[in-house]
């Protein structure tokens, strides 16, 4: 069932042993959220706790910082951007149909808790996490500004895409006069790459390779790679977007390979293709501009020439 | 002479036949000011026309779209973004000394016109021009939205750097209300590479260097990377920031080979290295977290050599 911002507000004001879930493969906007609405339900004085699948990447780590770990048997769980059951991973699974409250900014969302407030406009869930911990009246220390702005910056691009919207300005300067650490948070987020990273970058500009007069370029990630640079599977995020950043590009495509080997096909698209319904011709599925789709069991060179054929079928569908 | 914000909005006002000059190698935030304040005197019915010594880059081409060109004998002349009389460059040498107002936001302003509006807090030229646009009641249309927006996102690393102050952060919600195409500006900007610019920054990462336990990244730029990338000049913008980004470096150095054989040496720190006071060292100078200094018949291993032992000599100095 979905309800109103005062409603959620009013579940968690009345709520207590309060356990928040987040999603796995944890970003900065999930864990912003859940770190936000921990430090805002103990400032009232609530029990609550924190878990998700995954461990909290180290860059992450000072979300939680100086929050001590509590125990208590949860009477009301409440989970911050978790689109859909598939989204808790395997440690939280137990947890799946049992959500009372579900906050997200998903479109998307499967409405999967008992009540939802899901506000698709939000560039970020700690946008409505800003909402709803206003509505219930808590003071918005400098800590919990940094998470919410942790989330905004790292969901936007800092402030880059499409999803950003004038409210979404307005509250970073908000939280900026509430004290958020604003840019020494934009440079660990967006200015700060391990040397390990670095190395997969420089891989990965090494073996880019174009196609159909360059409006396609096509980036292969091969598991070796995790080990060559040193590099943690987290670190190898965001490097979908690499081959569409290249000026006259249509179509980017970024194939990882899995500890299964299987292939995962990222895909970025700028107008007038399609992502989404170029990766539905392969049972995947996504956004216009960002879609995914995966083989098991097609080596390389053929899942290649398939995704080369649909992008130049589609391509010439647009008249180009 | 400074003066006021109103003032600076009554001269323009009645003022006629003006001319905006840009300062040199102009970027998005001198660029943005001139074609915002280019747009807002023409829609108040007044004839203005705007010079630069150098081209505007084809990036930036449209800030000045649909503008016609105009030919008048200037009886004011205004500047945007132009912090001392060395910027006007070899094109607009004639005008250094001619100008009747200034408008800028560097604290190092020489005032060198008659009457000089200068705002140090203001991120980026272009938000001391929204305060004069408004100041003079100019109707912002989409396309000065669009010429203020390109100027504060660009000087700001859209909204990255800790120029931005919540008002930063309020005009571009603004301006996106007034119809900027902030995406689009910010993907242009920001998320589009050339395939030439790709190919140094290739180079770039397999020719960086690690020296003092990794705590100072160390990238030469050779002349002969600009033929053999088919790379313009101005494509080598931002190369001097990529060393320092990588995690546990404190003084990243990009030296660039000029023209002349001449050496340039860009060095940007972070805390507790000041990045000034290693350049002064060699008659150079600049802020605390970037600086520069240049050096003519060094060869490149003694520049090296000598770099290495200051920032060592003061890595010590600070007790590392």
């Amino acid at each position: 069932m979905d309800i109103t911002l005062e409603q959620a507000a009013q579940r968690l004001l009345e709520a207590d042993d309060i356990l928040i879930l987040s999603h796995q493969s944890p970003d900065g906007d999930t864990l912003g959220s859940a770190s936000a609405l921990l430090r805002g339900l103990c400032s009232l004085g609530k029990r609550a706790r924190f878990l998700c699948s995954d461990p909290v990447p180290k860059k992450f780590q000072y979300l939680f910082g100086g929050l001590g770990a509590q125990d208590f048997a949860p009477k009301f769980i409440v989970s911050v951007d978790i689109a859909d059951r598939q989204l808790f991973g395997p440690g939280l699974a137990e947890y799946r149909e049992q959500v009372d409250l579900c906050l997200d900014h998903h479109g998307t969302n499967e409405r999967f808790a008992k009540e939802n407030y899901v506000e698709p406009r939000a560039a970020a869930a700690c946008e409505v996490l800003f909402l709803v911990l206003k509505e219930m009246r808590v003071k918005i220390s400098r800590e919990i500004a940094d998470c919410l702005f942790t989330g905004i910056c790292t969901d936007t691009g800092c402030f880059r895409y499409g999803n950003v919207t004038p409210r979404t300005h307005r509250m970073a300067a908000e939280l900026m006069e509430l004290g958020a650490r604003a840019a020494d948070i934009n440079r660990e987020m967006f200015d700060t790459k391990s040397r390990s990273r670095m190395e997969v970058e420089r891989r990965a500009l090494d073996s880019l390779t174009f196609h159909l007069q360059d409006r396609c370029a096509f980036l292969y990630v091969p598991r070796r790679w995790l080990e060559e640079c040193r590099a943690e599977e987290s670190e190898l995020e965001g490097l979908a977007s690499l081959p569409r950043q290249i000026e006259g590009v249509l179509a980017g495509v970024c194939v990882r390979e899995k500890p299964d080997g299987s292939l995962k096909v990222s895909l970025r698209t700028n107008d007038p293709l399609s992502a989404a319904s170029i990766c539905e011709a392969f049972g995947g599925g996504g956004h216009r501009a960002a879609a995914g789709c995966a083989f098991h069991n097609v080596p390389l060179e053929d899942v290649k020439e398939k995704l080369l054929a649909e992008i130049q079928r589609q391509l010439e569908g647009c008249g180009l």
